[in-house]
């Protein structure tokens, strides 16, 4: 869950140009318009995660800029303070030097630029809230950014069926509260919806704190429109919850991170609104009861369930130390958040208290808190969410992404502690166990090379051997591309590779991104 | 949802030999090893779905043979009447002309089948447990039958996921039994689960009784191995909840109906087995409440609503006259059959009371009965499953399967009778309203061209108004794949035919099924 984007203010007006801050663990500085890379003191060692060479796309002409003002008038813009907070990403970890942000309405706008830059050989890059958190939704270079923020209509909403069709660059927080309204909501949230766009979010396949309960956007999302790079507009916009007539183009978009096509509308099933809400803080001895009580929950709760979080003891003491955060319940190597949504407050109540008392008999838990009002709610989630706040303060932080069988997720840690022994300040471990998702993070006082090699390849190989996947929901973007053979085997990235040259032959959309550079 | 199917037995062993029966709406007889058409007199008049002139493929050789003895000995079955059942479909509607049954046991033998078959230039049709609607599984000419029946082994289970893997001739009704023992069930149900593979229906994206709660298999299904026409084995068989490492290409196998790829291996995430299920029969004077009826069952059964079906008066009749079903509550012009499954007996109960007496205060719904012990709900379940078996006994069946915006479904039945006023015998409407999937009947004393001209293109045309989907949950296959364009544009088809020619360049896989004449 990137719940850390909640500290990013929206579209990242604020952030202080052309500087760079010490908290992200992987940094580029790009030159603006230069054949070659600025090597910076503050330039990582080359490693697998380090930028390519510029490939050889053209370079913006006035004669573009013409074309662009034409196409967009008076949204093609060129004031390098405006070009800023699109060029680089919220964590300011990676930077690029666009000269130019696009900012379409329609697809036939995206359909023109996307023909007039394929035609002439110019990089683009899509964007939507640019909340990424792997360099994916930022240029590298001088790529023209093609940004969704200017497309906000909500085009359809069926009540009966619960079916929305909106453009991409509709906040997800704005979609969240158009169908409150209705009795319905989104079936994902993340800590960045005050940011995010829905456009971004399918293209990044984002996760976040709904998947557990509604399943990934590979179920929900029901039709697209996609501008491929030549221009064509791909209308596969169906409101429809079943269609087998041929393959399910769709699919192939989902996750691309823009890389195949630019998402330019989307529709999606929509789930009724919760009349009940429940939020459980407990405690646990070991991360097997953690396991059990999930088991026992997954079986009692049954289909109330909709979040099983956790953090282990290091987390909280971040939160006691940085964020001043209390511990709502007595001090326990683990902690789980449990959140529950039924349509009935009494049923769900009783419910939640029975399986309770059967997890507090058996000595699975060993403390807990719960909370059915909404301040409440909002103060247990926050020990879940503002972690990787608190991990900002705790100095420089090595952030991992990663996706195992449940019972493996927290052996990781265990044995990168281990492993590291003395070399890091502090190796903490969160995640969505539902998902078998763990966010492993490590910090250290200030960047520190020597650090590094000793957590990777480590960690990726950790993973691959128990077949996780090294980015379970954050993708591969610009800084992970080349570690996809830690979780997919070469056949299945040569293939990746031709998918990519047949939509995208020229190599427009997005490069650098996703796939490794060896396939170039 | 294909309950037909259950009408079938298992693999259809007793099918008469060479012979065909009037219950198929289109019917085909294609001679044995010859390069034209045999046109007996009881073929349909050539249209859009009939059969395309044979491709040059290679022909079976002797050496073929023994290359197929060799790499699975004793499974390439070459006895016509061992062949007879795997050369038709369960409609007895297709019939193919194959002279080599393969029955591999292994992704391996798979992959050197294919490869060989690939070199050689041979034809291959994949196959399951046949039980497909559009003549999908079972070849036109003299293709290479590949049938998964031997490949039956589970691989893995996580009880504590719920994540199951296993090959892909594991018979569906196998596998939920398997669950069940653990406290699991898989998230597809279908009326042919007693002979359909999983392999065939990940192939065929099949819906069916559980994708109102469940999704569909592009949300559920984790993982998939896949041997290419080539030969490669492409190893994307993940167990994991989330993996953004790169474009997902699994979905690209799912609903491609074994053109792009014979899937070996299944990984499929399962939920838990509920503890209470309840089926209620009610009666509604229109179909506007019926729809009412179905909003307010959202609203107030929420999480355990787990099916809404309907049947409209006609399929009440054919009930009553041809099975000697009795009608459980009064007449009326509709009929709805809701399922609730849940974790709580008691709870479940009292949403459905309240749901009940809601319904009936408010006038949406005339009179109802319900079941909670298993006898009573499969009666119940009974007047939806068995239409289908009704309508053969009603003549010959014209039959469709259309996706359409919920609140447009009925519609296309109240206009198709008064299309076709007196010329046909009987137009009936049933199908999964939770979905927005009708399966439209139309019945006939006999075959009778006049009535299907008066039929199609009315229905095709009728649907594309509607933006809905000609084939729902059955696929395209042979009888279907020339109406694609009328649910998907000529833009997406193109580009279904490009993914075709890259991952089948010689297109040896499943000829002459999904992707129309005109692409080739």
């Amino acid at each position: 869950m990137p719940v850390f984007c909640r500290l990013y203010p929206s579209h990242g007006r604020d952030f202080p140009k052309n500087t760079k801050t010490e908290d992200s663990s992987h940094s580029w500085q790009f030159g603006v318009c230069c054949r070659t890379l600025h090597t910076g003191a503050d330039r990582p060692e080359p490693s697998l995660a380090a930028a390519p060479d510029r490939l050889p796309f053209s370079r913006i002409t006035q004669e573009d800029l013409a074309f662009f003002r034409k196409i967009v008038p008076g949204r093609a813009i060129t004031d390098p303070d405006l070009l800023e907070s699109s060029n680089v990403d919220w964590l300011k970890s990676v930077r690029g030097s666009s000269e130019v942000l696009l900012r379409p309405q329609t697809a036939e706008e995206v359909s023109q630029i996307l023909k007039y830059c394929n035609s002439r050989n110019l990089a683009v890059t899509p964007q939507g809230g640019n909340t990424g958190l792997v360099g994916g939704s930022v240029p590298v270079y001088d790529e023209v950014i093609l940004s969704t923020a200017l497309m906000t209509n909500i085009l359809t909403f069926d009540s009966i069926s619960g079916i929305l069709t909106c453009q991409a660059g509709c906040v997800l927080e704005n979609l969240s509260l158009y169908l409150e309204e209705r009795d319905y909501i989104m079936p994902l949230d993340l800590g960045a919806k005050g940011s995010c766009h829905i456009g971004g979010n399918v293209a990044t396949n984002a996760g976040g704190l709904r998947l557990l309960r509604y399943g990934s956007l590979h179920g929900t999302v029901l039709g697209l429109e996609v501008v491929l790079a030549d221009g064509k507009v791909l209308d596969c916009l169906a409101t429809l919850r079943k269609d087998n007539t041929g393959y399910d183009l769709k699919q192939l978009f989902i996750g691309s991170e823009g890389t195949l096509g630019v998402i330019t509308a989307v529709s999606v099933l929509c789930p009724r609104k919760p009349k009940s809400v429940n939020v459980v803080f407990l405690g646990c001895e070991t991360f097997e009861h953690l396991l059990k009580t999930f088991q026992l929950c997954r079986g009692m709760l049954g289909e109330i369930l909709s979040a099983y979080e956790f953090l282990d003891s290091e987390c909280m003491q971040l939160l006691n130390m940085h964020l001043k955060l209390p511990n709502p319940i007595s001090d326990c190597p683990f902690y789980v958040v449990i959140e529950t949504s039924g349509s009935d407050p009494t049923h769900d109540g009783e419910k939640l208290h029975n399986f309770l008392e059967e997890a507090m008999t058996s000595s699975l838990v060993t403390d807990g808190t719960v909370a059915t009002e909404d301040s409440k709610i909002k103060a247990l989630w926050s020990m879940r969410e503002r972690i990787t706040e608190a991990l900002t303060h705790d100095g420089f932080n090595y952030k991992y992404d990663i996706s195992l069988p449940v019972e493996r997720i927290y052996q990781l840690v265990t044995d990168m502690r281990e492993h590291l022994g003395g070399r890091a300040k502090r190796v903490v471990g969160y995640g969505h166990v539902g998902d078998g998702n763990l966010h492993l993070n490590i910090t250290s006082p200030a960047k520190d090379p020597a650090l590094l090699a000793a957590i990777e390849p480590f960690i990726y190989e950790w993973t691959a051997s128990c077949q996780g996947s090294i980015s379970a929901e954050h993708g591969l973007g610009l800084k992970k591309r080349n570690y996809i053979y830690y979780s997919k085997p070469s056949q299945a990235v040569a293939l990746m590779g031709n998918i990519k040259a047949m939509l995208d032959p020229k190599g427009i959309l997005n490069p650098y991104k996703t796939l490794p550079d060896n396939l170039k």
